[in-house]
């Protein structure tokens, strides 16, 4: 195989275009391959291939540096870069990550996976090489997805000021991870079917010269574009037309489905090993859906990511006007969620743990100083979930937790789930944020009540003495095996469901200061500014102590969740042995 | 005069033209006399009068819902609506907020004073309003500045799949707080120039239909223009050109001196109140300039807030390419950042402590993760600088000091922030915050180190016993005088100065064990999530007692300072008494 001799983009240079179109033959192959086996992002990558075998023909990385945004698609630019085998052997699959990595090679130049950085980051790259007074091209390849982004958008307005080489290559896939959403999507449309000619130009409007590849996967017309725009002196946009999916019919057909897939079965395109068990993802969805029916101003948001929750495309129909993508678009949506509200509305913003940090300023801002009774569904929030450095779900506890007026509940199961979800749309004095458990759907084996809003409210569910467990959300399981191990021990522990991650009940905590010397809260995420940290300081100036359980501070990368937890002790048996040593001290 | 006679827009709606000329010329004449007596927002409100007026008299507010961006240029709307005895009148100039508010008025929907919002906020009005079945029209009220920022763009790409009534008017007054930065102001002035005819057009490319005023402080051709948008069933943008500072000379001349005033003689522009101390924003931009001379990879970065640490335009022209203002638009500034620091340059982003909070996901995903070398500087990071709800400094603490990776630094005193200053420059393994101190410059006393690599070592000042007090950056004079009057009780404290906020130095906190029983926290900004609570957590398994000073849990509005620290007990002789009842206890 030609990909086979390939160490370096230096034996790129060396093939014929016949040869590169081969190469790309090879690459699908392989994509397809380890996709299949091993999960990962599908259509991005292969609908990137021509294009990235020929910025490697044209351009001198890592001289000439490439930044891939959200690095969904640069599966052919590892395996250009000496990292093919990587995805020739089943064997060396997790040689590389799943996005760029520059402890992998000199041709990345920043671990990245949230969406819309990669104009902001290759800037500083331009930036700086002018600063050192050193000489190349800067390369920013973004898909059409990403431009949504707030930072992709301020990076295009900023990028014309910086009057040097820098070149941005939009892959216009005419996706995002769903459908596109936006008015910008129609200018794009009006570009292709013009030819890039049309008078109204978004990039030039940001003051950007523009060049048009109406055909995104033609190996000749991309080197001819690329080649036009080499060692430019002034920013410039090479906005290619290209089919996410190329080569994998199925991946073609049904874009968002094979936007990424956990392994399947290439002919049938089935999962391997397809999850049955219901989901608090699906429960949620299926629920709002059923609610809409009877209130019109209840209204689901998502922030391009509808699949996490499972709008299905035949879902969000339904909903009709009761569902909003506002594209990935975070910011917004948070905002705009605080405006209906505010106009009496019901919204209910779901979002993945990790990209809710993308708006702090607008949840901090638009909506709680607002005080508006918005619903904002944080999924995925769990040391467990995902383990990719860019997607940890570790952060959102002490990111929520301490901003003014938000309500921020951790419910324990299903049904105290639904009761919490159902309380915070019709509650109407703050905004209310909820953890929503991650995995399978756990049965309540308690009675749920279905009003909250005596806030800070703990829930006793055992009351014993001397330690007490403060058991939060998705740890609350934890918390009751703790306390069986407890009990075997003859340690009659209390085990407490703090259900409100944001605030203190200090009666209680006061309370149990006349039969307990030790406190342990147990939290499913990073322990530095979060849930734990509460308890300690409140109870700082008595006698109790105290024990908190959560992640150290550090940016865990590709890690085994169990070994994870036993490295910060979060396992019953190691718990329950820090208890009795302290009991016993 | 007829401003007194204006009770609510209905007044405005009898006025004939003569009459709303006349009117125009009375509220700049209450704007100028109160700001120069009282302080605030000066060029954006004198530059509105008139499209504020016309506004008033073509919608129905509050039906019609009219936001304003970052409100810098609500105050006419403010006298419209009903509040102008506090304008009017001296002693009740603080009757009314500097920014919009709802507890103040019907016809404020949101508290706003950060920037880029108003699309979004009032996309929110418009989706509720459709949700909820009602009528009348939506106005969002944009600056030309605030639309470089990321969530303004988000908002204007989202507005056209609106599909219904929603009006946002680009009050374009070719200012930013300091000049425009970015692309897109070019193509603004094109419009301009051409009427607002010319084939690139930067809101027909985000998808949104578009009208153009030349005369945007001419109230016939606003009433046309408000005329021929309202009730409009999609969205439109209504383009008007105004001039800053319209109507005082001074403000005219020099738009960004202007843009926001300290109280000031009106015929000559002069300060009433001249700060003439050295403050430490002008020391660091001072020494920056210096250090520039000698490293022409030395950058400074700012968001649109050049004036905050001193950086004058003669100063920016001085430091020329090593001087980039990204015009609104944190997000990009942090990124660039870390791209300038990956590239071999030595950026230093300078940004107000309540504006840093925008750039959360750029500071982790972008900058901390990649752990690359760039340096921030906090500016008024404190309890006691902006007392608005909207621009509070309280929480970088808690935002920034929970973040793996980021050094997080607090000096004490002036030659201590020039050593950390100069050592975050040259270090090469971690990104450093430094929080600058607040206040007039405070001279060591104390011999101050040139190296801080050692992460995370306190500096024991004085060695005392039963009490510790660490005293954070500004806290650590408090720190000092609590010292002196617990001596005074025969308490012999130890007293530290912590240095990193974003670490633990274990080896010291154990050593206290020996012979301390209480340890205090000071910090001046929230506890929750804070510096504090770190030191509560770490001691929770001992014996040691902790008390964790800093502001509470709230969203404080436009407080007294020393009330706000009383309240929050953050007084020397309150510190003392509760130490020597711990002590005794």
């Amino acid at each position: 195989m030609l990909i086979e001799q390939i160490q370096s983009p230096a034996d790129v240079k060396r093939l014929t275009l016949e040869e590169m179109k081969e190469l790309a033959v090879e690459i699908r192959t392989l994509l397809i391959e380890k996709v299949s086996r091993h999960g990962g992002h599908c259509g991005p990558n292969l609908g990137m291939v021509e294009a990235t075998i020929a910025m490697h023909y044209v351009f001198n990385s890592p001289e000439d540096k490439i930044v891939f945004d959200v690095s969904h698609q640069s599966y052919p630019h590892k395996m250009l870069t000496g990292r093919a085998e990587a995805f020739l052997h089943a064997d060396r699959y997790d040689d590389v990550s799943g996005y760029s990595e520059p402890s992998e090679s000199e041709h990345d130049h920043f671990v990245i996976g949230h969406t819309s950085t990669s104009v902001s980051l290759a800037g500083g790259l331009a930036k700086g090489r002018d600063l050192m007074g050193e000489k190349g091209n800067v390369i920013a390849v973004i898909g059409d997805g990403s431009l949504s982004g707030g930072e992709a958008l301020e990076g295009l307005d900023w990028a014309a000021e910086l009057g040097t080489n820098f070149i941005i290559v939009v892959n216009d896939n005419q996706m995002s991870i769903a459908e596109n959403h936006g008015g910008l999507y129609r200018n794009l449309e009006e570009l292709r079917q013009s030819n890039g000619t049309c008078s109204n130009n978004l990039f030039r409007a940001m003051g950007l010269d523009y060049v048009y590849v109406g055909q995104g996967n033609d190996l000749a017309a991309l080197i001819e574009a690329f080649r036009q725009v080499k060692d430019k002196e002034h920013p410039i946009v090479v906005h290619i037309n290209t089919l996410k999916g190329k080569g994998y019919e199925l991946a073609e057909q049904d874009k968002e489905r094979w936007h990424w897939s956990a392994p399947f079965d290439i002919a049938t395109g089935e999962l391997r090993h397809p999850f049955t068990a219901e989901t608090y993802d699906e429960l949620t969805t299926s629920h709002l859906i059923e609610r809409m029916k009877q209130d019109p101003t209840l209204c689901a948001i998502t922030a391009g990511t509808p699949g996490i929750w499972n709008w299905t495309p035949e879902r969000r129909q339904e909903a009709g006007r009761q569902f909003v993508d506002v594209g990935i678009a975070e910011e917004h949506a948070v905002a705009l969620a605080s405006g209906i509200a505010k106009a009496g509305g019901k919204p209910v913003f779901g979002v993945c743990s990790s990209f809710i940090q993308r708006a702090y300023d607008q949840l901090s801002q638009d909506l709680c100083i607002n005080d508006n009774p918005a619903t904002l569904l944080v999924l995925w929030g769990s040391l467990s979930t995902m383990t990719d450095v860019t997607h940890l779900c570790h952060f959102d506890i002490p990111l929520l937790c301490n901003i003014p007026n938000l309500v921020y509940l951790a419910p324990t199961n299903r049904e105290e789930y639904l009761a919490m979800l159902d309380w915070s749309i019709g509650y109407k004095e703050h905004p209310v944020a909820i953890r929503v458990p991650v995995g399978p759907t756990v049965p309540a084996t308690r009675p749920v009540p279905s009003d909250y809003s005596e806030l800070n409210k703990y829930e006793v569910v055992n009351r014993g003495k001397d330690v007490a467990l403060l058991a939060l959300g998705n740890f609350f399981a934890l918390g009751e095996s703790v306390c069986r191990l407890l009990e075997a021990q003859g340690i009659h522990a209390t085990l407490v469901n703090p259900r409100f991650i944001s605030g203190v009940d200090t009666a209680l905590l006061d309370s149990l200061q006349a039969d307990h010397s030790v406190v342990v809260t147990l939290e499913d995420g990073a322990l530095e500014g979060g849930f734990g940290e509460k308890i300690a300081r409140h109870y700082g100036p008595s006698a109790m102590r105290t024990l908190c359980y959560g992640a150290k501070k550090e940016f865990a990368d590709r890690y085994d969740a169990q070994e994870f937890l036993a490295e910060n002790r979060l396992v019953d048996t190691l718990i329950a042995e820090d208890v009795a040593t302290l009991l016993h001290a």
